[in-house]
């Protein structure tokens, strides 16, 4: 299918398509093109932007990965599918070992999301040959690497499972999570959670890390002030002064 | 992967895998997963549950349906592959010719729905050979037949794209939508719009029908003083009471 530029959903189908792709070249799984349409969903209540309280959760994940001594970047189908060069270029930035792992885990597409990562300009990344478990979840969602996940101190999970979030928490990780659900278990349970679009999310954070790695006193300074309660509270109150935006605006112009 | 029927998430994980298996045998595609998630979405913020209102425009829809001189039911993959049953028994109940109209549309797919159809207990359904135009859009998707859409005056479009419903309604029907989401151009533009899940919205229409069909001045009565307007405001209240409450438990039971 070919779309015009001049769409006004451009993006947003461009993004199905290139999810479609990479579902076909066994990168992306069908529950993953499921769990993306519910991110759109969120996505276009929140009106395609990044809101004042993501900013403010995507500059306090970038001080946890300054600060952090093993930090990891977690890469599952979708995010090596819409965001390959973003999640390397943040993990060379930090810089942050990158792992694959997935939640429908097959050696095959382990294999494949190295190669699609290796093209995006990854020197090393960590996926095949897992040799550790994350504690709490069943054999095959458990695996990981001792060099990575598992020993990470600040991990971030985008577009993660919420049970693997909450195992993650339960090692004493910092888990940040990129999740467009304001209700998901991810966001409820991560250390820091980035309410927001997965290639947003991962530029800003990209921004604020450069920022923030030649001040270590004000990237301290935001890990220690940032307060998610009061965060996802901003969150909550901006969707809800969209929502009576939205709900206000349309039947008016197209009654 | 097997699913225990105590998990909390069993019918929305069951109906993922419905059609994660349609898309495999060639009902469904790949967008109409993506559809489905942002279905999802929106589902959860309804409390996965029909509305007040939502109820009341099932039964203002089972009532143009039964004073309808020839109503059609247009069946889409994700519909054949979530609801056949259902949607052959509202026919069926109405009576209401059915007929496949698929956006992505191949002969192929067409022909397999129909099977699908026959299969749930359909003795006639439209769809291939198609011998009309619906005027303004572009050659793949406007095909349709003259016994079928071309000339109904009532038509319900379960899970209809925007372009599609505005285009029918533009040729003068009555056009009942069932979309989850209370913005979308088909809610906007329907006649009726149902903004409720798909299975529940046709279990409903079929009681309604089944209370209506017998009494037409009852049914008159309910088109008449159906209001799209007063009905939507009523589903955008209902949406933003349930979004404040969700917002409120959440953070408290898991700080």
């Amino acid at each position: 299918m070919t779309i015009p530029r001049s769409h006004p959903r451009y993006v947003s189908l461009m993004t199905r398509e290139t999810l479609v792709r990479a579902w076909k070249a066994g990168i992306a799984v069908p529950e993953g093109l499921i769990a993306h349409g519910r991110g759109e969903a969120w996505d276009y209540l929140f009106g395609e932007g990044t809101s004042a309280p993501a900013l403010v959760a995507e500059k306090a994940a970038a001080a946890f990965l300054v600060k952090a001594t093993r930090p990891v970047v977690s890469v599952n189908g979708n995010v090596a599918a819409l965001a390959a060069r973003d999640v390397v270029r943040l993990a060379a930035v930090i810089p942050a070992v990158l792992e694959v792992n997935l939640f429908h885990r097959t050696e095959a597409r382990v294999r494949r999301i190295v190669d699609v990562l290796s093209e995006a300009g990854a020197e090393t990344v960590l996926g095949p040959r897992p040799n550790a478990r994350i504690p709490g979840l069943d054999s095959k969602r458990a695996v990981c690497h001792l060099d990575g996940i598992y020993r990470a101190d600040v991990v971030l999970v985008p577009l993660e499972d919420g049970d693997r979030t909450e195992a993650l928490v339960r090692m004493g990780k910092s888990v940040l999570g990129v999740d467009l659900n304001p209700l998901s278990r991810t966001t409820r349970t991560a250390t820091v959670p980035i309410v927001d679009e997965l290639t947003r999310a991962l530029r800003n954070v990209e921004k604020f890390v450069r920022e923030l790695r030649d001040d270590p006193g004000e990237a301290a300074r935001i890990a220690r002030t940032y307060s998610k309660a009061g965060n996802l509270g901003a969150v909550y109150s901006f969707l809800d002064w969209r929502l009576k935006g939205l709900f206000r605006a349309r039947p008016r112009h197209r009654p």
